[in-house]
């Protein structure tokens, strides 16, 4: 036999290797949550001179990147994005991957961290990009619509209460004191004492900032012909694809928005997200 | 209350929704391996104009995003990569991410999608990412040292017959025949009818064709003192990396080398890659 | 060093082996189920003599062990028995064995095996028990009430079709017919076939037979102040246990009945059962 | 439609909650070990007055639990059990239940249960059972053989600990102390003032007590051919089974011994126990 016929035979005498996969199928019926979170963000934010508390320019670089995957994977029913870490809902229904864990994870993550490479150059004209950032990611199953809202309900509590800390320490270092005075300040403080602070001494009403740092984005599909924003106290919709209509059946565009998820008014102004089939649960 | 207030109550309220994360830790003493893969990579290399049968800049690009992972994760003890994948072996003992596998899995996925993504124009000066790349992961484990073997033996017999075929069919194809005539001829030909119609019609002896392209490529550590890189038939190596030796004791780099691995004869002449504390096992 | 001391020092020199104990928590939120099946019951029903279609004796005995396993795990909140196999129902807020999968499914193979076996000489006084009998076992989640009921109307399809097509078998076999001619019979009928040969051969009318043989058995908790059980069509309530009061205060006992729990009917009747707390989900 | 029809219908509608299934095949390549313990033991050793501190008889009924175990399920190559625990190793090489968890786990747990409660009688002719006894289990994978010695190692030091220490305790108890006055002469005492104490206040030399407590029970299966058991010091070589020989060609026993296994002269004298395939792995 020739070395290639033998090479030929081995493969198939290797392949028993691929029976040591594991299967890592998400349980049906549930709604599947992949959190992407950046790697070491810390460092990489200030080798890159982000604005503080909050550059506006990267919040927008993770809005585009988050677009990019829901565009791409279309099961993907909302996203929420603060910081530098992104939730991406599916449909409960959903079988993309035959709902396998690892795939459906590594696509994201993959689609996510290219995405934002790729359109660095874009939103930061004037820096370069001094090595390529990283996003490691989860995911987890929440068995009912109970949950989910929880879930996300608890990533924006904690937007919020790193916003206000954030934004009442970036001020008290700019008014000239160190960083540990600063965050001696804030320490044993309440939310009404930052408030306070913020009003009283920087003249700054925090419920006045802007709803993106205090409420971070909300992605989700809207039809087309819808062409106004849902509106209301907090709401700032913008449009932010055009080219979502593949088909024209299913013509819709993702909408990104800076509201309250926290309270029920979002989700019954937009039941279509979450869907009606299988009431509250 | 003040509504802050009842936000942060709230998001102490909401955190048991932390515990619906599963504990997705690797069996300890196996070796946990990492493949990655393009994904929609036939689309990508025919938008990007990738050379047939071998693009020698992409498998360049595709070495140097393995090779970040690498440095960036040490516990990382040899990899291999071929074609638009990647095969990343993790020391048995390691605990990095107390072995999480998602962890684990999402880090090297996304630090080589950032890799390829940022050093694309170094390897691709004249031909502009028209869009980002993206590649899926997966994590297998295997239990002893003979397995692990069979596992990267399995990738690079799998190498070799995709390069034989693709080699002949693009020969062929150059020749003047259409892609489905290129495909009739190989049709139902062993590997020995590959290597004649390339021989006695091209002119073409496969076994000079460059081992980059026939055997993949083997990256793993070496101790910088050892100048010369491990010689013999099909072997080429060279040094990728100069800046691994970020500490003195642990002063070693990387090289890069197209070998036969699926023979004893490279695992004896490189002991230290796999280990001798438990033999063979 | 004395041998005893190197035994203590080597004890916990050994210890390192229970980290390779996985961790198998079942999925907060959904409902736990657990079926068991008879193993090799077929053997075992003709090597004790059991009646055909159904032995009464032996149907019994399995009431009497999931008995036992609801008296004992009492966050088990309904059963459903037919033929050699019973699903038993967790609350899904249940935390028992910090919900680990291998506990709570073992406890209740042994303990149901364990009652099967210790009360056999009760159901079957004048036949001895020639050998040990075994059941298997497995967990199954469903995240919500609907898939639940699904599940065990599938239990409940099951016993009424396999419980028709065995009534019609075996009254053809004691009329004379061999098991194969009998089973020839029956093949390619339909349901309404293999009643209506119940009926115009054997003067059976299948919607009178016992319900407990067409519908299996369903256990669950009622409050011991109602004393009667529930009734109605197909309805045929018993108490058999009568010792469940361990504490004043959870004042409930284990009631079995032979009811369609594939309609609404049932569960409606019944509220208690699954609970209102999240509606429907 | 009848209802029948209906309800076939119905069964095949219902039959999608079986893809709730989860797959938990174990990993291949690995050992499984699956442990079973005794539930409630302390209690159901007190109210069956198991003599102390060791139950010749109720130890004899575990091992013969045991021996029905490993005689159903023949991929089983070595028990090892001690008080109210055994464990069970496969070939790691065995499909049986495509190497399905659940389904390796609940037959042993439940065939050990209800083997032990229908060999209740002939170990304890003059004690009734007064309630049906139950065990727990869970599986582990060890992916070689030296962790899979340190598993059992780890079990027999467990044995040795607890017995020298429940030998001292009884005789002090014994003696006319309360379980109190025993208890707290032996705290703090390491093994070698316990072996004092039973040698100078009981007259007992340790090491002549009964292998079978100190040691725990192995069985394996040997050659009918050999007629002898193995021995040298603290063996004990019984042969407990006479009719495994179902087929001529697989003609062997299973023997119980009382040896040490910790050490590595056990494993060389038994080498086909373990088998020399995949040397030390």
């Amino acid at each position: 036999l020739n070395p290639h016929k033998l090479q030929i035979m081995a493969k198939s005498r290797f392949e028993y290797v691929k029976k040591f996969e594991q299967d890592d199928r998400c349980l049906l019926g549930c709604w599947i949550v992949v959190r992407i979170d950046g790697r070491s963000f810390h460092k990489f934010t200030s080798e890159h001179l982000f604005a503080k508390p909050n550059d506006l320019s990267a919040l927008k670089l993770m809005d585009v990147a988050a677009c990019s995957v829901m565009e791409e994977f279309r099961d993907i029913i909302f996203a929420y994005g603060q910081s530098d870490e992104y939730s991406f809902i599916f449909d409960r229904k959903m079988s993309l991957f035959n709902r396998r864990s690892s795939k459906i994870l590594t696509n994201l993550v993959s689609l996510f961290t290219s995405s934002y490479t790729y359109n660095w150059r874009i939103h930061f004209p004037n820096t370069e990009l001094k090595y390529p950032p990283a996003f490691d990611g989860r995911v987890v199953l929440y068995p009912n619509t109970i949950v989910l809202k929880d879930y996300l309900s608890w990533r924006q509590a904690d937007c919020h209460i790193n916003n206000l800390y954030n934004t009442a320490f970036w001020e008290i270092v700019k008014s000239g004191k160190s960083h540990v005075e600063a965050a001696a300040r804030l320490k044993d403080t309440f939310s009404s004492g930052k408030n306070e602070i913020l009003f009283s001494e920087f003249g700054i009403n925090y419920n006045k900032i802007e709803p993106r740092y205090r409420k971070g984005s909300c992605l989700f599909w809207i039809d087309k012909m819808t062409e106004k924003s849902p509106e209301g106290p907090d709401t700032v919709g913008e449009f932010i694809t055009g080219g979502a209509c593949k088909k024209p059946r299913v013509c819709r565009e993702i909408t990104v928005s800076h509201e309250d998820i926290i309270s029920e008014v979002f989700w019954s102004n937009h039941p279509q997200i979450l869907g009606q089939d299988i009431v509250n649960s």
